[in-house]
C-alpha cells in the first residue's frame, strides 16, 4: 500500500552542496567570489563487509540509494532480502560519511548466482570500480605550463560549437565535446588572439562521457598527443570523470556550459586543469587555476 | 604537433538518430507523429578477442570511443600501445555493428598489472557489466494494467516538481527524480482527477540514475512496493537505464522533461512503461504505451 508520506526534500541541503572560490567573469569585468557546487563523492557499498562496488554520487540518503541500486539492478527483489543497511564505522566507531554495508538476506548460493547473472568479472564504466581515487591521482601527472588564454577566445567555443552541432539539433537528446586549438601567441593569432582559434574535432552521444572518449580517441589515433595548446569543451556540466579524462589527455583547459562538481574543481586544481564553468556568453566562472585565463 | 583537420562532425547523422512514432500533446490537441530519437545501444570492447566491458553509446566513431576509453583509464599510455583497433566480424565476414576488438601493444603481464591497479573484480556499474540486454528483459516481468492518467495530471508534475528542487536552485548542478501518488477514480480524486495528484518523494544528485535509485530505495525501505498508482519524473532526459529503474520497482509511468534515447523507448514499450519526453507545460509527448494517458 502507498503511504503519502511526504519525502524530505529539504533536510540535507548542507551535505549536498559546498562553497568554492570562483574567479567571475562578467562582460569583461572580473571578480572573486565563492560559488556553491554540488557535491560528488564516492560511496563503497559492501555487501557483508565486503567491499562490492564504488559510485560516484552526491552525499544525502545514501542508504535509501544503495537499497535503489540493489534492487534496480536485480540484486533484490523485496524489502525482506534487501535485510540491513547500516553506515561503516571506523575505528573508533565514528560513522564513515562514504560507505555503507549491506546484509543481504538471501542465501550465500543465490547471491553467488545473481552476481553471476547481472555482471561480468572484471567489468569497467568510468570512474566505478576504480580501487581508488588516488589510484587516478598518482597515475596522471599534473599539467603545468606557462600557457595563456584570452578571455575572448574563451568566450567564442560556445557558438563554434553550436554550430556543429548538427544531431543534437535534430533531436535534443546528446551530448556534445569538441576540442579547440587555441591561438599561437604572436601575428599570426592576431593581436587579440582571436583570430587563431579553431576546432579541431566535435563528437556526440547519449553518454557525456562517451563524447569525450570519442574526442581524446580521435586525438590519440592521430597521434596528436599531449593535446598541449588545446582546449575542452562539454555541452553540460563537468563531473570528476570528465576532468580525469581530460588530464589525460594533456589538455589545459576544460570548459562547460554547466555548473562543475565539488570533486570536478578539486582533481582539477590538483592536475593543474582550467576549469571554467557556466561558459555562456558574455559571461563564465573559473574554479581552478585562473591565472591562464587573461584579459 | 596538431593537425588542425577538421572534425567530420557530420558525417554519421543518420546512425545517431532514429525515427519513432509518438503521441503529441500540444495545449490539449493530440496528434501522432513520428520523432527524431538519439540512437542508444551497448557497445562491447573486447581486448585480445576477450570480453572486457560493455558501454551504452550512440554508434558512430566506435573506434574513437574505445582509444579514448582506454587511454582515460589509464589502460594506455599512448599510440603505440593502442596497437590496432577493430571492427569485430560475425560468423560471415560482416561487420558486428556493436563489437570492437582491440589489439593492445603491451606485454601481457603488463595489461594484467594495469588492470588490477585501476579496477576491482566483479566492480558493477549501471548497465555497464551487464552480460547482456536480454538478462534485464528477462528479469523484470511487463507491467500489465488498467490504469489511466489525465493528460492535466502530467501537466502539473513539472512545476510541483521544481518546487521541491531546493539543491538545484542552489547550484544548477543536480538531476532530480520525483515520485508521485496518481490520483485515485471517483470522487476522492476531483472529477478531473488533478485534486488527488501528491509528490511523494523527491530526490536529487549529480548522477541521474542514483536520483531514481534514491527514489525506489526510499519507497522499498517502506515496503511500498510495487508503486503501481505512480508516475515517476525526471529533470533530464530518459536513458535506458532509467526506464529499467523505473520497470523494476513496478512505475507504470516515467516522464521526463527532456528527450528520450531510441532503447528507452524501445524498452519501456516491452517492459509496459508509458515514457513522456518533453514535459514542458501545456505540451509533452508520449512515446510508448500511449493508451495510459486520457483527456
Amino acid at each position: 500500500m502507498l503511504s503519502l508520506e511526504l519525502g524530505r526534500a529539504h533536510d540535507d541541503v548542507s551535505e549536498s552542496v559546498k562553497e568554492h572560490p570562483a574567479v567571475r567573469w562578467r562582460a569583461g569585468a572580473v571578480s572573486r567570489e565563492p560559488d556553491r557546487l554540488a557535491v560528488e563523492e564516492p560511496l563503497e557499498i559492501r555487501l557483508g563487509g565486503r567491499r562490492f562496488t564504488l559510485t560516484m554520487r552526491t552525499p544525502g540518503h545514501d542508504e535509501e540509494l544503495v537499497a535503489g541500486f540493489l534492487l534496480s539492478e536485480g540484486f533484490i527483489k523485496s524489502r525482506e532480502e534487501l535485510g540491513e543497511v547500516r553506515r561503516v564505522r571506523g575505528a573508533r566507531g565514528a560513522p564513515e560519511p562514504n560507505a555503507i554495508d549491506v546484509i543481504l538476506n538471501i542465501p550465500a548460493g543465490g547471491l553467488r548466482e545473481r552476481l553471476k547473472r547481472n555482471f561480468v568479472i572484471s567489468s569497467s564504466c568510468g570512474v566505478c570500480g576504480k580501487t581508488s581515487i588516488e589510484a587516478i591521482e598518482r597515475r596522471v601527472a599534473p599539467i603545468e605550463d606557462g600557457l595563456r588564454a584570452c578571455a575572448s577566445v574563451i568566450l567564442r567555443m560556445p557558438g563554434l560549437m553550436r554550430e556543429a552541432q548538427e544531431v543534437f539539433s535534430a533531436t535534443g537528446g546528446l551530448h556534445a565535446a569538441a576540442l579547440f586549438a587555441l591561438p599561437t601567441d604572436g601575428p599570426a593569432g592576431g593581436s587579440d588572439g582571436i583570430g587563431g582559434l579553431s576546432l579541431i574535432v566535435l563528437r556526440e552521444d547519449i553518454g557525456r562521457h562517451n563524447a569525450v572518449d570519442k574526442v581524446i580517441g580521435y586525438a590519440l589515433m592521430r597521434s596528436m598527443l599531449p593535446l598541449s595548446r588545446t582546449a575542452m569543451m562539454v555541452s553540460g556540466r563537468a563531473s570528476f570523470e570528465i576532468v580525469q579524462k581530460v588530464a589525460s589527455g594533456r589538455i589545459p583547459i576544460l570548459c562547460a556550459v554547466s555548473a562543475p562538481s565539488s570533486l570536478a574543481v578539486e582533481l582539477a586544481e590538483e592536475l593543474g586543469v582550467t576549469l571554467v564553468g557556466f561558459l555562456r556568453e558574455p559571461n563564465f566562472n573559473v574554479y581552478s587555476r585562473p591565472e591562464r585565463i587573461v584579459t
